[in-house]
C-alpha cells in the first residue's frame, strides 16, 4: 500500500487579507474566493459566486465557479472544454466592436485620478459606439457571461489572481482569449485583464483603454 | 343584461415605435414594455423582463414584471402591497450615501456632451463615496431590485414610460419613493427618474447629478 502526500498551497482572498503572502509558485495550488462579488453579497444583489482554480508549474489546470442565487455551475478543465450545468459553453465570434456588449467593473481604488481613467475608458468605447458596456459587481460572473457567449469581452484593472484563475481556464476552454491589457500574454499576478471571445476584439479593447495602475497580487 | 364596454387604450415600446402618439389620457391604459433590455436580449445576456402597467386617471393603478430568465414575476397593486414571486417585497431603509448601492442605466443617447454628463453623474456619486454602482442593462429589473431592497437608489435619463410604469407601483408598495430628478414629483411622460428605498437617498441623488435632456414621451 502507497500513500501519497501531496503538498497543496492555497492562495485565497480571505487569507490574503490576513496576511498571507500571495505567490504563485510551480507547486499544485487552490486559488480560491469564497465570495466574489462583496459589495453585492453585502446589499443582497443578486450576483455573487465562489470561484475556486487549480493550477500546477503555475499553469491552470480547471475552474469550478457556482452562482450561488441562480445556481449555475461553470467548470473547465484544460484539454476537456468548458460547461455550465453541463451545457458546453461557447464564446461569441464577434469582431466588430459596434455590435459588442462589453463588461468591466470599477475596481477598488475610487481616488480621483482613478475614477478619471476608469470612466475615461468606458467613455473611449462608448465613443467607439460599442454596443453596450455593463457593471454587473462580480468579476467572476461578468467572466462567465462572457464565456457563455452572453458578452463580447470583459476588462478590468485591480482585480485579483482568485478573481480570475477559475474564469480564465473556462474561457479559453470556451474558445475565448485572456490576455493582458497590454496586449500581451496574461500574468495571472498583474491585477488586470482582456478577456474576450476573439483575439481581434480583446486586441482592439487593449488598444483602446488607459492603464490604470495596481500593485501586483505578489508584491509585498 | 347589462354589457358594458370598456375602452381601454395601449402605450407600448413597439406602437409607439411603429409611430403611434404616446399620451396618457384619463382613459384606463396599459403600457406596456414587452422587452425591457432589448440589447440584453440581443446578446442573450440574461437580464431581460416584460413589463405591464395598468392607470386609471393617469394613476398607476397595477403592475407586473416579469424576469424572464430568472422566472421571478413581480407585482405590486396600489393599497395592496407588493410581492416577488408571492415574497412580500420591502425596501432598503439606507439613507447613507457611503452605504448605498446605486443603479443607473446609459440610456439612448450617444453623443459625447450626453456622455459627459452620464459618466459625469456616476464621478460625483462615487466620489460622494457611493458604496457602488451597477449597470444591468434592464431599467425595468434595476428598478425590480430597488423594490426588493438589494440596491438603496437608481436613477436614469433616457427612460420611457413603459420602462417605469409597472415599476413605480411596485416600489411605492414596497415603501419606496420614485420622484422627478429635480426632486420634484414624477411625471411619467417625462422620460427621467429618482427611485430610492428612503425620501433622503432621492433627494441626496437628485441633488448631486446634474440633468441630461430627452424629449418627453408625449411630445410629437
Amino acid at each position: 500500500m502507497f500513500l501519497f502526500h501531496i503538498k497543496y498551497r492555497f492562495i485565497a482572498e480571505e487569507s490574503t487579507a490576513a496576511g498571507s503572502k500571495c505567490v504563485l509558485t510551480d507547486s499544485p495550488t487552490w486559488i480560491i474566493d469564497p465570495v466574489d462579488g462583496t459589495c453585492n453579497f453585502v446589499h443582497r444583489f443578486p450576483t455573487v459566486a465562489v470561484s475556486i482554480g487549480f493550477a500546477v508549474n503555475k499553469e491552470l489546470e480547471f475552474g469550478v465557479i457556482y452562482h450561488c442565487t441562480e445556481e449555475r455551475l461553470y467548470t473547465g478543465r484544460r484539454g476537456q472544454g468548458a460547461f455550465c450545468n453541463d451545457k458546453r459553453l461557447q464564446v461569441s465570434k464577434e469582431t466588430d466592436i459596434s455590435k459588442a456588449l462589453i463588461l468591466t467593473e470599477i475596481g477598488p481604488k475610487r481616488d480621483p485620478a482613478t475614477l478619471k481613467l476608469f470612466l475615461g475608458n468606458i467613455e473611449r468605447l462608448l465613443k467607439a459606439h460599442a454596443h453596450g458596456v455593463r457593471v454587473i459587481g462580480s468579476s467572476t460572473l461578468a467572466l462567465c457571461h462572457l464565456a457563455s457567449g452572453a458578452a463580447d469581452a470583459y476588462y478590468q484593472f485591480g482585480l485579483h489572481c482568485w478573481d480570475l484563475a477559475a474564469a480564465t481556464v473556462i474561457i479559453r476552454e470556451a474558445g475565448g482569449t485572456v490576455i493582458d491589457t497590454s496586449g500581451g500574454p496574461l500574468d495571472l499576478m498583474s491585477c488586470r485583464v482582456i478577456a474576450a471571445g476573439t483575439r481581434e476584439m480583446a486586441m482592439f479593447i487593449a488598444q483602446e483603454i488607459q492603464t490604470i495602475h495596481y500593485r501586483r497580487d505578489d508584491e509585498n
